[in-house]
């Protein structure tokens, strides 16, 4: 398995590519430089010598994988989907992880967008053969960037169709201690960017880097 | 400590004043019909017959404490709060229980208002005095209502003052098994709302009946 993290040198990203690849993924970490890429992955790789992690353009890494994370802020996605949209794969998968965030006087808030989430606001700029998933968006960057410390929670995953949905279930159940929880169709991408939302403001209440979900009862 | 029940006859109202009994709180099950309060108190203290649980109508039971519960269906919680917004006492506060959720085929999906959230829906209908905060939201009926199952999860607590949200969170930490999350403005009831959907989309999805949610690394 393959997987392109388009932004994939920021938090997010990084995160997101060490864990992937630790779990045996094959991961281009893309970046608008390529310059930029081969230093992140440079030091992604140090002390981590097998890791399967390689340095690409944001858009040849779209080109290159049939699975496609945008890990960039909410603020540069729809950029980034325009610059690039004629390179996907007929048939691939994107997973967004954006969360449409803004701070005021400290208080994390949710970026409203006409189409109620990021992802509804995403799935209009990607070509009709794209499939379109969420996930990974309430995991912090700070637990995942520390690859000795159990994730040991939960990941809401939703998406425009049962594949692409199936796709980003499939990865997310690679990484140790991450259980996905399928969580239905694309709207849910409303309720789970909000957690995200709801889980920084917590992070800034209780002073910790860490607040992320597990569902009980399942 | 004593708090009145709106609804308190329906799956949540019922599950709550059990609980709440059981951890010593003093509780006011209101019903619009005197009779059908009696009913179901005598059934909830079956085999619990040290239990400080006591029948009332709503408007009674409003009026007789500082600490009130809406547990009533959302569609009727408006007509419940206009019909006794005058028996509120002076500072007590008014903890919104609502959720507005509505099935088409078989999906729960969030029933939209224009103000975000039933609790800044209902906030309006509250007179000035009255404190609101929202809890209990994401807590499945199914769960409360089985008194030796421990509930072992977080509740969302947030609130339109410090105050409000202070007393939401003091009476659910009384619960057992119940760790209240400080969620903090009242427009949280925005996220709280949804991920109480989102909870019911899961049981559907995997056959339970019971999922609800704890924050991890806090």
């Amino acid at each position: 398995m393959q997987v392109a993290i388009v932004g994939g040198t920021g938090a997010q990203g990084r995160g997101l590519a060490a864990r992937l690849a630790a779990a045996g993924v094959a991961v281009l970490v893309g970046s608008r430089e390529a310059a930029h890429a081969r230093e992140v992955v440079r030091a992604l790789k140090e002390g981590h010598e097998g890791l399967s992690i390689e340095p690409a353009t944001n858009e040849d890494a779209i080109a290159r994988s049939d699975l496609v994370l945008l890990t960039v802020p909410f603020a540069h996605a729809a950029a980034a989907l325009q610059a690039s949209r004629e390179r996907f794969r007929s048939g691939s998968v994107l997973i967004d992880v954006t969360v449409p965030v803004a701070f005021e006087k400290g208080v994390p808030r949710l970026v409203e967008v006409p189409e109620g989430s990021a992802c509804e606001h995403l799935r209009r700029l990607l070509p009709e053969h794209v499939g379109m998933a969420a996930a990974f968006k309430t995991l912090p960057a700070a637990t995942l960037a520390t690859l000795d410390e159990p994730l040991d929670c939960d990941e809401f995953v939703c998406g425009d169709s049962p594949a692409a949905r199936s796709r980003a279930l499939e990865l997310a159940a690679k990484i140790p201690g991450l259980r996905p929880v399928d969580s239905g169709e694309l709207e849910a991408a409303r309720t789970i960017e909000r957690m995200t939302v709801l889980a920084i403001g917590i992070n800034k209440r209780y002073r910790i880097r860490s607040a992320r979900f597990r569902v009980v009862g399942l």
